[in-house]
């Protein structure tokens, strides 16, 4: 693995001399920033000047395992009634930095860093520095999305098999979610989605305590989560034997997630990636019930840059982990969905995530 | 259930005429807030003005869901290509609102509020006023809490049949997440904690790869979530027989957290009783190894107010639900957590998870 707080640092040029996080509020970005650059997921700040020791800040808590396990930087102890912002400061002040860089950060911690660095310290918005470092994989991520992939893709299959008249919705889930632990995940990417009848026609449509019907649409929507990174798919079945309507509005939803997943590659336009999907679902007459982007960046977020969507203005790159997830939300018949995760190669990508492509009659 | 937002309403005073909550960036927080005052999750901003009709704002995504399940309030649909703080910024203009409220919020939204709502506007921050109606739950509330506790300790016997030698620590963690989601479970509080061997000696030691050996310490620390509503609970348990050292701390541990569960109760200093924990350790010698306070709030956040450490300002009041779980890590011999979940009432106080009440030799 590279060491990822040089390469932030690389990335500073003549613009900053320092980079902050602050995980005050707790925001998920925040903790996945710190857990990318120092490995340690447990620190509440974390200081990268452009010259010399970079200092992960750590209440008591945190401070044994940080000491054993945060790497590239120095943990320094928060002690009981010690304000993290004044430490924070005084080594800002010490360094003398005059421009420091930060991504997302929460107005109480911007007004109290502000005030207590001073003026000769300006902070600068600076969003991309990290994100262009964790948007493209490499290659020990990438071989840990795809562990997170292959278990997703067992836990799919686990559905595939409970999804019957009579079981309720939780039940499945917890076949789905018992089937990717023991085979090694380290715990759910997001909610587990086993929406069936009315409510899959809810993107997020959870799960519940709703029995399965003959005849019911379920949109699974999973994933599994390998050392801090994450895989996403979904699948949509139908219990019984699918209706000639069911079969075709699920077969323009594949098509789309096929002929979108061609145009994913090294230099595509995410918006026309977005569009070829959304194009085929627009032609077949149910563009307005395509309700979403197309998808989203995935890695130790379960969403993350880049997106995929009309408004888009990023483009994909070799390393880059996106979804390929066209569906159709039809209020009080159901919903569809296909999804994947995909790595993008220099020419035909390939799926993290695969298996199930049909309706999958139970 | 009572409506939250007319209760929210009535506690502005002459302060304010109006609040605003903004998910962007996503903090679990801000999410809650909005679960909490409208019951729908999946909000993008919600404003509440002191008279008329509150706006929840809403991405196509869960437009649809909202209209058929947030309360309290109108969903707005955020279009796609519009900024929602530009039409947030606009309903505030037209309500003429003066002083607007909120709690957490990136620099980067507060900046761009500000710049649209124009000087006609104050943003204050008033992070109490939600944080005094959550703080207190009612019965509808408690009772999610209460099945989320009952889930949380099935879980935990779970965990007692399963620690055995030879056992992986994710394979132990698979049975418990699976007893819990079985029963009606809607997912994890937080990542499973079954911290074995050296991790022990970590407060978050997290759940690995590890095999479980004869004489072994094990943390195991659950929550399971039932209807948005959350639990937490931890028990130390050895792997075989108990050592005389062992079990020693472990009688310390245990005899901290049952005095302090006695201070519990409507009136008491939360710092008051996190030293009554903290006292029994410290006269046994293990103060520097108890490196976490004593407690925190539990609902619809794992961690939320009251808190109950050293330097808290809070009282608890009938309603609170609280964590009561002291600890003695010692590096390179293992750790030590006993943990309940406590409703805090007029007299004794009530156990939310609870038994299991010792080493549990397997």
């Amino acid at each position: 693995m590279i060491n990822r707080i040089r390469a932030l640092k690389k990335s500073f040029n003549k613009e900053l001399d320092g980079y902050v996080i602050i995980n005050q509020p707790n925001t998920l970005t925040n903790q996945a920033h710190m857990l990318y650059l120092a490995d340690f997921s447990g620190g509440t700040a974390l200081l990268v000047p452009k010259e010399g020791e970079s200092t992960l800040y750590v209440y008591g808590v945190n401070y044994e395992a940080a000491k054993a396990e945060a790497r590239n930087c120095t943990p320094e102890l928060i002690k009981r009634g010690k304000d993290v912002v004044k430490m924070l400061a005084d080594q800002v002040k010490h360094l003398k930095l005059k421009k420091l860089g930060y991504d997302l950060m929460a107005i109480q911690s911007y007004e109290k860093i502000a005030k207590s660095i001073g003026n000769a310290t300006k902070l600068v918005a600076k969003s991309d520095l990290i994100w262009n470092l964790r948007r493209v994989k490499d290659e020990y991520e990438l071989k840990l999305i795809r562990t997170a992939g292959q278990l997703t893709t067992e836990g799919m299959r686990a559905a595939c098999n409970n999804i019957k008249t009579g079981y309720l919705e939780f039940e499945v889930a917890a076949e789905i979610e018992y089937e990717m632990r023991k085979r090694g995940s380290d715990g759910l990417a997001f909610e587990t989605q086993v929406a069936s009848g009315p409510r899959s026609a809810y993107p997020h449509g959870g799960c519940g305590e709703r029995k399965l019907k003959n005849g019911d649409l379920v949109v699974v929507d999973i994933g599994a989560i390998f050392k801090n990174y994450r895989a996403d798919m979904s699948r949509t079945f139908v219990v019984g034997k699918p209706s000639a309507k069911q079969q075709k509005i699920f077969a323009i939803v594949n098509k789309a997630e096929e002929e979108a997943f061609q145009k994913i590659t090294d230099g595509s336009k995410a918006s026309e990636v977005d569009a070829t999907a959304r194009n085929i679902i627009k032609r077949a007459g149910y563009g307005e019930h395509f309700v979403h982007g197309l998808g989203h960046g995935v890695g130790l977020e379960t969403h993350e840059q880049p997106v995929l969507n009309p408004t888009s203005k990023d483009s994909l790159r070799v390393g880059n982990v996106v979804t390929d997830e066209p569906g159709i939300y039809l209020i009080g018949f159901g919903g569809f969905r296909v999804e994947d995760t995909v790595l993008v190669c220099r020419n035909r990508s390939e799926r993290l995530t695969s298996g199930f492509d049909s309706l999958n009659v139970q």
